[in-house]
C-alpha cells in the first residue's frame, strides 16, 4: 500500500502517522521527492483501513499496490535509483563501464587488463575468484588468493572491483570488495540474498537462466527488505531453444524493468552470446534501448584463458568498441 | 558441397563443368562475385568424388558443407543480397523502413496512415488484409478489399505495398502485391513457400514462434530452392515463460543471421513487445545490433484499431522514432 | 454465452427461441444430453440481454463464458465426444491404438505392417504421403501414390487409415481416406483447418511445437465452428531446452484437456521422444493419466526406413508393448 | 576414464595399479559389480597413457567417457543404486512412497498427516520447516521448531523424515533428519552440494526449474564427487509456456535419466501441475514409466495451509491414490 503526503508536512505529524502505522506491524518505507514523499507500507495491509488513512489532513491519497515487490518499486519510488561506487555513478543518466577477464588468473594476468580496460574508459574491473561451474572438475577459481590479487589491480589502477560471492559463509573475504555480485544460479539462494541485504553494500544481481521478471525483483526485494537499497539489476541472457548461441538475451527486459523499477539495469553480452565476434553488436543494442552499463569480458590473451576465453574481446577490440558504445548512446538518448 | 572457380575461367569450360555436375543429378547454383564464381552443388553430394573435381584445372577449391541450408548460406554467396522492391532496396547496406496498420480497415484509414508513414520517411507501406487469428470469432480482415485499398493507398503515395498470404490458393489476388509477407504460423507451412517461391516475388518471411534460426533458413530454403532468391527474414519475437511482454524479441539473430546468410534480417519490435511504448527502444537496439530495416506498426486511431491497437505507435511518434533511428543507424556503422 | 433450458421444453417453444437468437446475428449449437438442453451462443453476444433471456420461461440459466473457445468447450458439452472412424471408437471410454510406419514406402512394406499392427491389436493404421520436412532436399513422401499404397494396405487387412494433408488443394486425393491429420507445424494454418472443417471426415489435430493448451483448442475451434465435430486431440511433445530427448512430451495436458474439452485426446510418444526405446515407457504413461489412444510408429524394418526410423519400433515390439498398455489401462481405470 | 578390471584379479595387484593411478593426481572410484570390478579415474586423465594401462595383465578394457559425469554415471556402475532411509529402500526395484504437507504447521498438524500417510502406506514423511519463497513478504517456515515438530511425528509414527536445506550454515540442525532436500532453486547452489557431500546422508535432489538433464546429473556429481553416493534425483516440472498448469511435468527424464544413470528417481506430481486433482493422474503416469518412488503433498485440511494448499491431497484422496498407484506398478512391470 502507498501513501501519498500532501506537500509541506509537517515532520512531526508525519512521525505521528508512521508509529501509528507501524504499531500495525507495519515496516514503512520513506521516499521523499523532491515535491513530495511517498510512504510504502510492507506487511499485511489487508487489515489496514484505507478509507481512514485517506481521510487524514496529512493525506493526499492511498492506493493498493498489487504488484508484490514494493522496496524497488517505482510506483513508490519514481525517481531512479543512482548508485555509487567510488567514483562511478550507475543509474538515473550515468553510464558505467564495467570489463575484465571472466576468472582471475595471476598477478600479472589481472593487472594487465585492468590497466587495459581503465585506458579504455571502463569505470570498474571484474573478474572472478569464486567460479559456479557446472561440472565439478573444471577450475573453481583462486578464491581468497583471486580476491586479493584483484586489490592489487585496484591499487594498480584505482578502479573498483566487482567479483562473484556464492556463499554467505565467504563474506568477510568480501569486505573490502566493492561491488559483490550475485550469479545467474543464485539469484534464488534467498539466504544469501538476506545476509547481502545486510551488507549495505551494492550488489550487482544477475537474472537467473529462466526467471521472470518478477521474480528478478522479486529477488531483489530481498536484499532490499534486508535494508540495502544499492541493487544493480543484470540482464545476462535467458534459457531457450536457441541453436547457434549459449542464451537469448533479453533486452526487452531493459526497458521493461525501467519501467517497473527504479533500479539501475545493466547487461552482460559476454555470456548473453558466448561467442566474443557477437559481443559488439549486443553492447551496442543494450546501449540503443536504454541500460544504465555494460558488464563485458575483456582477457589479454582469450586463447589461454582458464574459462570462456571463447566469449572474451581483447583488450584493443574493447577500446574500439567504447568508442562506438558512446556514439550509440549520443544518437539514442538525444 | 561449393567448388570455387579459378579467376578467369571461359564459358566454355565452366559450361562443361556444369553439364556435367547436372549429369549426375545435382542441381547447380552459380553465385558470380565480382572476383570469383562459386558454385554450390545441390542434391545427393555424397557420390561426387571431391579429389577428381579439386584436380580439374579451373577449380581452385572444393569444399564440403555441413550445413543443410544451401542457396541462404553465405559460404556459397558470401555477398550480401539486396532485394529490390520498386526504388526501396534492403540489404548490402540498403536500410528499409516499413510502416502501417496491422490491419487494413477503410479506404480513408489506409490512405492516411500511408500519407503519414511516407512523411515521417517510410519506404514500403504494410497492411493486413489475412489475418491468422488464433479465435476464428475474431476478425479476419478484408481480404480482397483489403487488397483494393492498399492498391489506392500506393497510388496516392507511391510507396510499394506488404502484406500478408496465407494460403496458395489466394495468390491471384496478390498478383499485383510488391511484397508477399509469411506470417509466423505459416513459417513452416512448406506447400506454401513452394508456391511462393514460383512467384520471383519478394518474400518477407517471419521467424515462427519457437523455431530455431537453422529453420528459419531452412524455410527460406524452401522459397530459394524453387528459384526465388529475393527472400527477406524477419525476426519477431519469440515465445518464451516471458511475464509482462508478449514475446521475448530475440535481437542476437541479427548478427548470428548475417553471419550465416546473406539474406537481408529485419526486426519487427512491434508484433514482439505487444506494447506500443516498448516499440521505440527495441528498434533502436535493432538498428544499434545491425538489421536491414525495421517493419513497425503505425495506426491514425491506435484506440479504434480493429486488431494489436495497443502495439500501434501514432504518425507523430513514428515520425519521431525515424529520425532517432537514423541517428543511431550512423553512430553504430561508423 | 452459455443457454441452459428447462428439463421438457416443448420443441416449438425452443424453436422461436432459436430464431429469435439467430435474428441477432448469433450461430447457435445445440447440445443435447440425457436431462437437459444447452445451447452455445457464438458470435459478438456484448449485445445481448442476459436479464432478458434469464427471464424466459423456458430458461433455467443464463452464464457469459470466458473462455474464448466454444464449441469444444465442456461447459456446453459436459459428456465426451465419441468419434467413429469404421468400427473403431475414440474417446468416451474407448481407446483407440493407432500404428504404422512413417512414411508409405512401397506396397510391400505399407501391407507387411499393416497385417503385423492389426494382428498386434492395433485398430486404425497410419502412415505419411505427404512429408512435411524441414529442408527440402529431404524426401517428401510418395504423395497420390502413397496414399493408393495405404487404401491396398486397408484392403488387405479392413484397418481404416490415417494420414496427413498439408494443402487444403491436396483435399480431391483424401476423399476416400478416414481420418486427416494436421500435422504440428500447420496447427495454425488456418485456411486448411476452416477447409476440414467442411469434410464432415475426422481430423486427428496434432498440437504445435510450442502451442499453449488454449491455442490447441482454438485451432479444435476453427474445425468446429465450420460444423464438423469429429476432432482428435493429440499431445506429441513440445520444444523445450531438452538436451537428451527430441521434445518434451506433456502429459498434464491430457488430464487438463480432458477437463476444458469434450473432445478425445490421444497421444504420440514416437515423435515426442525421437528414440524407439523411450516409447514404450511413455506410452505406458500416456495411458495410465487417461489418454483415448496412442499413435506410434511401426516399421517393419527401421534401420532402412526413409525416415524417422530410430524411433520406429519393430512389429514384435509393439505387439509386447500392447499387451502391457491394456493392463495399465485397466489398472489405471479401476 | 574407465577400467574394466579382469575377473578374479588379486587384491595385491589391484591396489598396485591403483596407488599408481593416484599418483598422477587421479581420484579412483571403484565399483564392484557381481562378476567385475570397474575403476573409474577422475581428473586430468588426459596425461594418462591409455595404451599403457590397456597392456596391463589385470585390465580387460580402458574407455575414455565423453560425458562429464563419472560418479553418476550408469557406464560405470551398472548396477542401479539402492538408497536405504531407515526400513525403506529407493531405487534397483525398491519403490518409495513419501507424502506430507506443503510445510509444517503445528504439531497437531504434522502429526496427523504423519499418521494419515502412513496409514495409506507411505514410506517416508515430508515437511518443509526452511520453505523458500519467492517473495520476502511470505511465510517463511517455522525453522528449527519445524524440525523439531518433524522429529515429534518421526516419534509417533516411526517414518523416517525428508526436509529441505536451503543453507549450509544450517546444517547442525539437519543432524537427526533423515534425508536432507535440496530444493529446485538451490540445485546449482554449488557450494551447498559440496557440503552435502560431507554428510553421508541421503541427498533428495530436484530439478531445477530450466536445467537439463546432464545439469542435474552434474549437481548430483558435486554431491558425490564429496564421497556421499546416497543422491536421490527428483522431476517436479520445468518452466515452458504453459497455460494451465504451473510448470510441464517432464515424465521423459525418468527413463532416460535411468538410462543415464544408476541413481533412483523419483516424482513430484504436486508442485509440477500446482492443483491437487491432477496429482492423481500424473502419479499414475509416473508410477507406469517406472519411476522409484513419488513425493506428494497431502494435508488434513487444504483449504487452511499456510502454503501451496491448492495442490495437496486430503489424507482420504491419498489413501485412494496409493491403491491405483500399487496396481498401475504391477501392470506396467509385468
Amino acid at each position: 500500500m502507498i501513501v501519498v503526503l500532501k506537500p509541506n508536512v509537517g515532520e512531526e505529524k508525519r512521525e505521528q502517522l508512521m508509529d501509528w502505522l507501524k504499531s500495525m506491524d507495519l515496516a514503512v518505507h520513506v521516499s521523499e521527492g523532491a515535491y513530495q514523499t511517498v510512504l510504502g507500507l510492507i506487511g499485511d495491509t489487508s487489515k489496514v483501513d484505507m478509507d481512514l488513512i485517506a481521510s487524514l489532513d496529512i493525506v493526499e491519497s492511498v492506493k493498493r499496490v498489487s504488484e508484490t515487490f514494493k522496496c524497488c518499486n517505482r510506483k513508490f519510488h519514481p525517481e531512479d535509483t543512482v548508485v555509487r561506487v567510488g567514483d562511478a555513478r550507475i543509474g538515473g543518466g550515468h553510464f558505467c563501464l564495467i570489463a575484465g577477464p571472466c576468472s582471475v588468473e595471476s598477478e600479472e594476468q589481472i593487472v594487465a587488463v585492468a590497466r587495459a580496460v581503465k585506458a579504455a574508459g571502463a569505470d570498474l574491473l571484474r573478474g572472478g575468484a569464486f567460479k559456479p561451474r557446472t561440472s565439478p572438475y573444471d577450475f573453481q577459481g583462486l578464491h581468497a588468493d583471486g580476491i586479493r590479487l584483484l586489490k592489487l589491480a585496484r591499487e594498480a589502477t584505482g578502479l573498483p572491483i566487482v567479483t562473484e560471492i556464492m556463499s554467505a559463509s565467504d563474506l568477510p573475504l568480501f569486505e573490502d570488495v566493492d561491488v559483490l555480485q550475485v550469479g545467474a544460479r543464485n539469484m534464488q539462494n534467498f539466504d544469501l540474498l538476506k545476509e547481502l541485504g545486510q551488507t549495505g553494500k551494492p550488489i550487482l544481481l544477475k537474472r537467473g537462466l529462466a526467471n521472470t521478471l518478477k521474480e528478478l525483483l522479486m529477488s531483489a526485494e530481498y536484499i532490499m527488505a534486508s535494508g540495502n537499497e544499492n541493487v544493480i539489476l543484470c540482464e545476462r541472457g535467458i534459457r531457450t531453444y536457441s541453436d547457434y548461441l549459449r542464451n537469448t538475451l533479453d533486452l526487452s527486459a531493459v526497458p521493461m524493468l525501467h519501467e517497473l523499477s527504479h533500479l539501475p539495469v545493466i547487461v552482460d553480452p559476454s555470456h548473453a552470446t558466448g561467442i566474443a565476434r557477437m559481443v559488439p553488436p549486443m553492447a551496442l543494442a543494450a546501449t540503443a534501448c536504454g541500460c544504465d552499463g555494460l558488464i563485458i569480458e575483456v582477457h589479454n590473451d582469450p586463447s589461454h584463458a582458464l574459462c570462456d576465453g571463447a566469449q572474451s574481446l581483447r583488450p584493443e577490440e574493447y577500446a574500439a568498441l567504447v568508442g562506438r558504445i558512446r556514439a550509440v548512446r549520443e544518437a539514442a538518448t538525444c
